[in-house]
């Protein structure tokens, strides 16, 4: 999912044309799992997408423009394959569809690093993923006890509009990016997201630390913020994986930590995760919650792997975090109710 | 278009690496007709998609691993070529766009048969295509005199959220599919589509039977349910199809009769079709119809056909059945009325 | 973009069937800009696609049928990569998402020309983008200058459901094309597209010279006409292009001129156009507008450019064109205002 899985050679009129040939990696993930979540008093048993990696069909290619430099293009839609449904709203525009909502971008690469236009993911998102044994999939993830705050901010993963930069390879270890995405339009509700961020690491052998922030405009004179910081740590026997996150809307704060890990098991790997979510600012000091799960993955391929996954979610005081599902109207109200699920599926990529 | 039409190598980095190669395989079919349909006193003239062969753009891949299993995706968008619109809602909420409606499915194969998860066809929708000598399209098929009898049922062709079972070929001449659909969410009057079903048959050499059925929960205590059989036999100068195909909703029924003939002619195929409908119930005894229908395919390559339809329907009692187009609200009001035309299309499959 | 870029040879089950072979070429541009417009007193900086070209994502193949003939398909989707929207909604009918909003067509050739069915290009509209050293983008073109004159006719560019023919190659530097579409539905002011148009053009060398013309049904007993010619001559060291285009409803009638030109310089090239809108009937005379605009191009290769533009519209009387953006209300109503602006951008084709 993150190799080029296929070059298609160019042939016809381009045959002996070195110049003018062109090649599109066409690649994607269909990923489907039986669920069962069980948020305070309602059960729901559903066939779901992206449980242990996020669906996606896309087309990229990459064009040698000779002295260091190269020209890109990526195209990434994602899917809800229990449903066909693909693509999704754009950030900031619910009206609008976008199918190429995952990613879709232009790219100018050299010696000075990568200059990339488009929609894109935010720097401050990728340490909650880079950072998570679970990634940003399923019962485990730490995303699931994250919050925008109320703030209707719609960049915590991804931007429209985006100008991003990324520092080029062969720095000794250090790699970063830095992102601006304009907000074309009226400061509303629905549509405040001029955003600006960065992500700054160090990755030396088995060891990974890396720091991110994001600031995004909303309606409101306060405006959403993002800081996170992640390390990693691979013993060969295990994989250690920590993670600290911080939103701030106003007076509100969400502070959430992770420590996860991930054991491989011949063909299979092991995953445990602990999240803690420690809200704080305006009446929600109390509204905590943790999250501790368990995820087995048996690949029959280098491409297509079972998996399971069980977890579990503990609100306090008023907190309402779900691993996903419905929530009754007197469960949304009270708070504090026990979020828990298990899954069994399928991931096959191409 | 049932066929492998082209499979991409995997070339770069993954040159020699015969494991991790992955291809995909891109087909669809383009289908367009000149369309004059006459419903009682209204005649429109059009260009239609879908009246031999429905349009559609697909990718799907399979990936062996060994020990006689393979693991596989199918993704598949339906098309109207005629303004470029690709999808459709998705089967039981509306609202959402679908664009892989077709069909979505990831597949684990093995000697034990095949297990598929996602959006798929109906055991119960095969029978009424495969014993029609005009498939599921254009004025001659049998689907033109069927009903979901106001059950609100979307599930006649397919369901979204399915697992599927099929058996392994070399059964001797034994084949069939089952078929659970989760409906995931309340069940109200445009989302009532919990469906189970299945088809047995039996193959061999020119002679094919198969059963299938179909129950959906609807909104009502009442589920809507199919039944139907079909059966084949190639003579060589002939293949003569027949089928039967019965509705129940609550004290409606609705039942289906086909016999139908395909006769090669060169680099060409002639058709004729007879279906009668039968309705009983509610006071729907008399809304009967029949529909006669002919069919001449000029095959200019395995790929591209020309071909042209004509076709006849007679309403009896209060039936409004149409071969498409619109109907006046007086016509729909009385019924009874004739629903009559003929095509002239081209079919490019790839 | 208009090359065969890249075909995939057939593999598997047609190895060896030569005559079963399939090709699709998959082709596209991702085109972004960094882009400010000023329009009156409104200011608007933003990320924009198709500055250049204009940004897509295609499939399409042809068949050799033999004895001089052959099938092909075509389906090419518009993007705003800047939001990953592909697509848009059908000309006439707002409320269906079109996938294929570009071209969707299936076609048959031969000696006799070209039959191609679905929807496409309007001969009327070749003119304003094959004579405009702009073509149909970005801040210097035309179409800036252009209005449907509050006819409600969409087929200005395209039209759905159209059953077009084309001259074939070789009849001494003729060309030409034939066109007409089906209204399918009630004329009604949001749906009133019944078109009919032609084009018809000599080529020689490096002269060109081509009319067109097009009549589109509206939901008044008048007509929306478009009529227009352009010239083109390639000295060399410079290409000349001059248009001509008149757009009449009811009594209102806007004629537009351009001249630009192309200067080839080494590995870029430079453009300038200069445009003229005539506006009378119906009380419009004085809003009349002009607009100046120019272009540089550098290519980084055949596939990758850069490129930057300026351009200034002066509206006249109550004349309101733009070259993209909002306009406040009181420059709305008020016209006569300026609009000016630049971009720098990154095309990239596959």
């Amino acid at each position: 999912m993150k190799k080029s899985l296929l070059a298609l050679a160019a042939l016809g009129a381009f045959v002996g044309a070195a110049s003018a040939q062109s090649s599109v990696t066409l690649w994607g993930i269909v990923d489907q799992s039986l669920v069962s979540v069980k948020n305070g008093s309602t059960t729901l048993k559903s066939l779901d997408s992206n449980q242990l990696n996020s669906n996606r069909l896309g087309f990229r290619g990459t064009e040698d423009l000779g002295g260091g430099m190269s020209a890109g293009f990526w195209l990434e839609m994602g899917m809800d394959s229990s449903t066909g449904v693909a693509g999704g709203n754009v950030t900031g525009a619910p009206a609008t569809q976008s199918l190429f909502n995952r990613r879709s971008t232009v790219s100018l690469v050299g010696n000075f690093g990568e200059i990339r236009l488009g929609r894109d993911y935010n720097p401050s998102f990728w340490n909650t993923v880079f950072f998570d044994a679970y990634g940003a999939n399923g019962l485990g993830q730490m995303l699931n006890l994250s919050s925008s705050l109320g703030s209707g901010a719609t960049t915590f993963a991804r931007s429209n509009n985006s100008v991003g930069y990324f520092l080029p390879k062969g720095l000794g270890g250090l790699y970063g990016q830095f992102q601006v995405a304009a907000q074309e339009g009226p400061i509303t509700a629905g549509y405040a997201n001029k955003y600006k961020g960065g992500r700054l690491g160090f990755a030396s052998g088995p060891f990974d630390v890396a720091f991110g922030y994001g600031i995004t405009q909303t309606s409101t004179p306060d405006d959403y913020k993002l800081m996170n910081a992640g390390v990693s740590y691979d013993m060969g026997v295990a994989k250690i994986l920590g993670m600290w996150n911080v939103s701030k809307f106003g007076a509100k704060e969400l502070k959430t930590y992770e420590i996860s890990t991930v054991v491989p098991m011949g063909q299979g790997e092991f995953k445990l995760g602990y999240v803690r979510a420690d809200a704080s600012g305006a009446g929600t000091d109390d509204n905590d919650a943790n999250q501790l799960s368990a995820q087995y993955i048996y690949n029959l391929s280098k491409r297509t792997a079972l998996y399971t996954t069980v977890s579990r979610i503990s609100n306090k005081g008023k907190a309402t975090f779900v691993m996903g599902g419905a929530v009754s109207a007197a469960d949304a109200a009270a708070g504090g109710f026990t979020s828990q699920g298990y899954n069994f599926g399928i991931r096959h990529s191409f």
